[in-house]
């Protein structure tokens, strides 16, 4: 039944009878507005809202790019950023990921389960295949992209190919362990996200666990964020902690890290399928 | 600035144009939606809805009797259960304690301190007020009124006559250790909030944290939800936990759990006074 | 070099010198304390320890059977229940599970990249091989074992005939959902685990997430403990929780769920592993 | 029973037969162990252990300045720092604040209530008495020591005389907003304890909240750390943190964070009181 359901997301600068309008555009086109959630950011001005709506028991087939061109009338008047879609239909991604393949696994398998609504388009790692041995790729088309510092570039605008050739809607970086160029991330602006392993701020940049332990700080945490030229600093989606002791070596950060990498990319990964996450500016609305 | 936003909530069975016809409303009578939250429970088919607005910069004072009579029209057209109020008209919230006051105290001192904004009506105790030596309860009525098995009909009606001259809205037992009558907690349906020490239903009825230990649980917790005939079994408001281990004695959790008492039910009781929550049958709509 | 240890558990009644005389014989024996935890239970007069040492620079292969035979005297003198093992000898271990399979593949994969140091002697399934696509069982018997009601006793049988024979130290049910028999449970008593998808001592037996939505709690647990005749009733080794809100259906709460069912029973097999857990009458003793 | 008890730190460099020698000294003085917990860090090669023993049943008191003189023949063997006190002799304290009062009036309400072990041996604030209305200071001494920038060297001094005079073993800064003196912070080194409230290392310095706000973090906490010359750079004893989202404001950062701030400064104090924290280098040993 949630298939059959329509997500928008919308923002805007905030004023009197947005959503007023929205909601009346939405019944008279006779559809149930499901869930709603909307912030008005007081600091900023602006407003955002995501709905969840679905046709009446007796409608045919929704004909979603007529309803997009109906609703453009509203969107003008209050001068929108918005984006309407179906949910059935399955956002694109990409997992990019080094030697080590918690995440990778993880999102592969929770994807196979049906936890993650979207399409994998492609696996790039700069590891050959054979690095993942036993891990279950069928139906994935695998792309090996080995990269040195020569070869970056090459290397790089080999992905931005695959991610066009693909249609690829967001890039995600289970673990890939390569500092990106700043042409890349602003190719991938606002379509690529990220696992640090540590809570940022604290312990930006490399060997995160490696710097906690010799901090000694008495939790250690993971943050999945857009990627922007500015490593480690772009908006934050989602970030979780762990209890950890001073017998706890760097080795134990390291493995017990591993478990809220997995959750925590994988559940900022299903609140942006699930049309939840909205930027704004240095940060990140996420509805609940 | 928040102090002249208006609340609304209001439930009722789920259909279509319930968020249109609510804030088109709102709309033409000039006030802006500030925060909306809804819930459609597909459970049960009920929608809930919390909605903070306000009034266009140029208007004059607001006169909600007014408001509401109009908003009469839209409410009856879908049967709804709804409030309206002011946000700056603080609920009138009754406090009572037994001998162990860290709850009682955490609350008034949240209160003055500007985080819970209620009127406290009084604070009714079964012990008397050189029970809580160094407390400040200057400008607080306090109610000393002792119970024993023969008087306990006799006390409870003289509580209720309190609650009634008082005009008191919300009822907050701060670890209050009277078992209530059937009449009692009939009376105060959806008006009184409790704090239980375990993490229901886990550890129902007397000494949770013996039973806790006993049963050797690794995390203990607290529970805050209305006051029902039914003893510890009313609809959960909020609730948390604590990590213990096997080191922890009966006396380490009774210590250790005032700690997630005192925040379970401030977080219970402010989440309350903004009117973030709804009852729905045997449990609650809790708007984040 | 963790390799090189030696783990030692005991336990007995609590009396003036047991530590000065296993460290002293500890210390004779030219061994090092690395690490020595011990907890005295003031309710039952119970003491428990668990030393990790090794064998100070210049000694040669450890002679273990020898060793345990000298520490025999000081052992009697207390009365102790002890054990004394290589770290580099690993627990063998039998995993059995059922149609979901979360526990299963994550507790496959942490042996894998070396996180649980331990032999997998066998996967018992009552759902044929087919059931787990892409899982990457390779060098790990397999055996389906399919269970009626009429054919429960022959399949339990055939269980413990494969843990005698495969000399299992440990068998985990990662999610199987069987109800097993007393004679099987006895049998396994202290050497079964399991993992239980609520908050123990709440929402025992079938659909724990289920109980859980309809009570609307507003945290969802789960609950790894060692199996005895009573079902969900055995000491508790590990528990976690999560935060869930009233926006969550039985279906949310079933994936949400999955997450901390793998990481408790991760943890709890993994300090069992670590022979951090000692039985404590009803509880356990789970060394940090 | 817990007030007969003794306690025992050390710490020394890691080397065959500490845990003997110890251990044969206290069951030779007939002393039981009821409590120990060792720690080897393998990245320094510094070994850190406590003890808590009593005396066996027929002991008359305990003459601690012998047994300790005793003791140094075993703590010089090994080169040890190590300190031994009585339980019942409780730690004398100085708690320091201004404004805001959350964490100071916790502190002293757990105090009453029996939950932290020690002696108050003075309020000293920045802010005269009359700022704290209400609050229950009976039988503490308050010193009103205000600051500029041209008397904060005479203010410090002024302290120190305090701490001086007053014998004060620990001073507990409960949100005291100054910045300290070199000289200050080095007279008291390893003796005095902060509440920051971030979770350091991220957000140092001042308004952490707001910072933490505008990098759009998912989660705030709070860091209680020993105080050295480097703000916000002390060995860290305890740390915690809450879950926020994009609706908080600073304002309800700020408010949230209160309750953070005042358990983790009283879990550090806690801790440090039943002497389980040792310094190690920039960080800390922490038993459970």
């Amino acid at each position: 039944m949630e298939e059959s359901r329509i997500l928008m997301k919308l923002s805007c600068a905030d004023r009197r009878g947005i959503v007023a309008a929205t909601s009346a555009f939405l019944s008279d086109e006779k559809y149930t507005i499901v869930d709603a959630q909307q912030y008005d950011d007081l600091g900023s001005g602006q407003f955002f809202m995501r709905i969840e709506f679905q046709a009446d028991g007796d409608r045919p087939t929704d004909d979603l790019p007529a309803l997009k061109d109906r609703f453009e009338a509203v969107a003008s008047k209050f001068d929108m950023w918005w984006s309407i879609r179906q949910r059935a239909v399955r956002p694109r991604v990409m997992l990019m990921a080094s030697r080590q393949d918690h995440c990778l696994r993880d999102l592969v398998y929770r994807w196979r389960i049906g936890e993650l609504p979207m399409e994998i388009t492609a696996i790039v790692s700069n590891y050959p295949r054979e690095t993942y041995l036993g891990a279950d790729f069928s139906g994935i088309p695998f792309h090996y992209l080995p990269v040195t510092p020569a070869t970056k570039p090459d290397q790089e605008a080999q992905v931005l190919q695959l991610v066009r050739e693909t249609k690829t809607d967001l890039v995600v970086l289970a673990r890939y362990m390569q500092i990106l160029s700043e042409n890349f991330t602003e190719q991938l602006s606002g379509r690529c996200i990220n696992i640090h392993h540590s809570f940022l701020p604290g312990f930006k940049g490399a060997k995160p666990y490696h710097q906690a332990h010799e901090r000694g700080v008495k939790l250690i945490g993971a943050t999945s964020h857009f990627v922007t030229s500015d490593l480690d600093e772009g908006p934050i989606i989602e970030q979780d902690v762990l209890r950890i002791s001073h017998r706890d070596t760097p080795e134990d950060l390291v493995r017990k890290g591993r478990d809220i990498e997995r959750q925590v990319l994988a559940r900022a990964l299903l609140a942006w399928l699930e049309d939840r996450v909205i930027l704004n500016g240095r940060t990140t609305v996420v509805f609940g």
